[in-house]
C-alpha cells in the first residue's frame, strides 16, 4: 500500500460545465515526513460527492471554495504511516478531509480534526465513507430531524438511487412510511424497489415521468428530501401536501451551470410548507448516537449498503463526473491503495 | 347607514393582470331578510387585501377560488340588523368574510362563522380590520412564532409601508431588533422610519436600491419577513446569515401574473435558511391572547396603527389595485356605510 511519491490533484482552474482532467494539475511530490505534532496518513479511499463539484466553484457555499492551486478537498478513509502526534498512532483507521492524494498530513493545524475509527469496525471502509459515514448521517439528520416523517406519510426522495438517496428511502421505511424514489432509467428504479424496499419508483428519464409521480403519490407528498432541484423539484413540490416538510439537501442539476438554482416558492405559502437547508455538519453533537444506529441497521441487514469503487487516484476528476451522468449506484468512491 | 338595495359585486371574469370593474357584475338584490337561524349583517368596512387577487384566479391557492358568478369574498366589519339566531342579536358589531356587498346572510351553514365583537372595543372599526385584526395578527404571528426574532437580529420586511408590513416592523422593534423596511418611494420610507420607528428604509424605487440594501444591512440579515417575492426577495435571501429564517406571508409582486413566482433555493441550502410558508389561520387556536397583546400595543401608542381609506363599495374593485401599485399607507379599507 505504500507509494514512493504523493500524488496530488490541484485545482488549475474552476471547471465551466462538466468537470475534465484538465482542469487539474496531477503533480507528484515527496512522500511526506511528519513534523512536530504531526502524523502522516495513507490515503485508501476517497469519497466522491457532489459538494466536489461546488468547491471547485466560486458560487456562494458554506465552506470557502478550493483555492486554484490548492490540493482538491475531499473526505476519505487512511491508515497512519508515520507520526509524532499523540492523536494518531501508526496503524490508526482514521477519517477526514484527506484530499485528492496519496497522502496527507494531520496535525494540530486542521480545521477539522482527522477522526480514528475503532480498530473493529462492523462493516467495510468503503461504507464507513457511504452508509455508515457522511453520507448515511446526511439521509438520517436530514430525514428524521428535518422531515420529521410519521408512519404512513409519503416521503419523497429524488438521486434515490445515489448514496444519500438510496439510504433515506430505506430510513423512511424503518419508520413506517410509503417511500417514492426519483431516479433515472429502468435498472436505476428496479433496484431501489426490489432490493432496497422502496414502494415505487419513478423513471425520470421516462417521457411520462410526471404521470408516474402522480401514480404514485395518491395521497400527496408529506416529506421532500430534496437532491436535485430543477424541474423534479418542481414537480414534487407542486404534490406536497399541506403542513409537508422540506429538507434541501442539495441541487445537483444546477451544479454544473452558473445560473441560480430557481424554483416555484408559491407552494411554500400555499401550502404552508416547511423547508429548511442543511449540512450534515449542522448535526455535529449527534454523530456519535447516530453511526451507531446506522452501523447497527447494516449490520443486522435493515440497511442495504451499496458502493460504486473506481480503482486509482487518477481517475478521480473523471468519476466524480458519474455524480451529475447519474452512472454511480449508492456511494461513489474512488480506491486509491490496498488496505 | 341602512339602503334598500343590496349590491354586490359578483366575478365575471378572472382578471388577466390588472383588476378591471368590467371583471364584476355589479348586481342590485332586494335586502336579504334572515331566515331561521340566521343574521342579517350591514357591512360597514370592507377589508381589501392582496388574497383578494389570489381568490379571482384560479391558481393553486389555499382556499377555493371564488367561482364565477359568486359575489367577491373579502374579510369585512359590519352591524346585526336583523336577527333570527341566537348567536347574534341586533346592533351586534360582527367580523369575517362579509363579501363584497352591503348586506351579507350569516348563519349556521357559514363555513367560517362570522365573529361577535366586544361592545366596547378600544380602538376604530378599521383598526380591527387592520393592526388589531387579521392583518395584525399575520404580522404578529409570522414574525414572532416562525421568524423568531432575538434581541439584536436584523429583521427585514419588504411592503414595509403596507398593513402587515407596518406592523411586522414595530413589533420587531419591541423585540429589541434592528427594523429594516422595503418600501417603494422616499414618502414611504420616510414615513416607516420617522413615525413608525424602524431603524432604517430601503426604497425600491430608487436605481441604487441594492446598494441601499447592504449599507443598512451591515450584519447580514437574520429575519426575512417575506410579502413580494421577485427580484427583491431574491436580493435579501443573498444577505441572509446562517440558520436564518424567513416567514414566506406573501408574493404580492406575483399575484397579477399567471407565471410561476420562482426564486432562487441556493441560499436556502447554503445558508440552512428556514423557509416557512403560512396563513394566519394556521395559528386560529391563539387568536384571543394575540388579539389582546395587539390591541394593548395600539392603545398604549407602542404599536401606530394607520389605515388609508376608500369611500364606497363601488370603488372595490379599483382600489384594491392600490395593493399591488403601492398606493396605500397601511391598512387599506373600503367604507361601505356609516357607523
Amino acid at each position: 500500500m505504500s507509494s514512493n511519491v504523493n500524488r496530488q490533484f490541484r485545482l488549475k482552474s474552476r471547471p465551466v460545465g462538466k468537470i475534465k482532467t484538465s482542469d487539474f494539475d496531477l503533480v507528484e511530490e515527496p512522500v511526506p515526513t511528519p513534523g512536530p505534532g504531526e502524523a502522516v496518513i495513507r490515503n485508501l479511499y476517497l469519497s466522491l460527492d457532489p459538494t466536489n463539484r461546488i468547491w471547485m466553484s466560486d458560487m456562494d457555499q458554506y465552506m470557502p471554495p478550493v483555492e486554484i492551486g490548492a490540493v482538491m478537498r475531499g473526505g476519505g478513509i487512511g491508515k497512519v504511516v508515520a507520526s509524532n502526534s499523540d492523536a494518531y498512532k501508526v496503524g490508526d483507521t482514521v477519517s477526514g478531509l484527506l484530499g485528492w492524494q496519496d497522502y496527507y498530513v494531520a496535525g494540530p493545524n486542521d480545521e477539522i480534526p482527522v477522526g480514528v475509527l475503532p480498530p473493529e469496525l462492523p462493516v467495510g471502509l468503503p461504507t464507513m465513507l457511504g452508509a455508515c459515514g457522511l453520507t448515511g448521517l446526511t439521509a438520517y439528520f436530514g430525514l428524521l430531524e428535518l422531515g420529521q416523517p410519521k408512519a404512513g406519510d409519503t416521503v419523497v426522495v429524488s438521486a434515490a438511487a445515489g448514496a444519500v438517496g438510496s439510504v433515506v428511502g430505506q430510513i423512511a421505511k424503518l419508520n413506517g412510511c410509503r417511500a417514492v424514489g426519483i431516479a433515472g432509467g429502468p435498472d436505476k428504479c428496479k433496484w431501489i424497489v426490489e432490493e432496497l424496499g422502496f414502494d415505487a419508483a419513478v423513471d425520470y428519464k421516462a417521457p411520462d415521468w410526471r404521470e408516474q409521480l402522480e401514480a404514485v403519490t395518491p395521497d400527496g407528498i408529506d416529506v421532500n428530501f430534496e437532491n436535485v432541484g430543477g424541474e423534479i423539484m418542481e414537480a414534487v413540490m407542486a404534490r406536497m401536501n399541506l403542513f409537508s416538510r422540506m429538507p434541501l439537501c442539495g441541487m445537483i442539476s444546477g451544479y454544473n451551470t452558473d445560473e441560480p438554482m430557481r424554483g416555484d416558492f408559491s407552494p411554500i405559502l400555499m401550502r404552508r410548507i416547511n423547508v429548511r437547508g442543511f449540512i450534515v455538519t449542522d448535526f455535529l453533537e449527534k454523530y456519535a448516537e447516530a453511526t451507531m444506529e446506522l452501523a447497527t441497521w447494516v449490520a443486522t441487514g435493515k440497511i442495504k449498503s451499496q458502493e460504486t469503487i473506481v480503482e486509482g487516484l487518477e481517475n478521480a476528476p473523471t468519476a466524480v463526473n458519474k455524480l451529475f451522468e447519474g452512472e454511480n449506484l449508492g456511494k461513489l468512491v474512488v480506491k486509491i491503495a490496498d488496505e
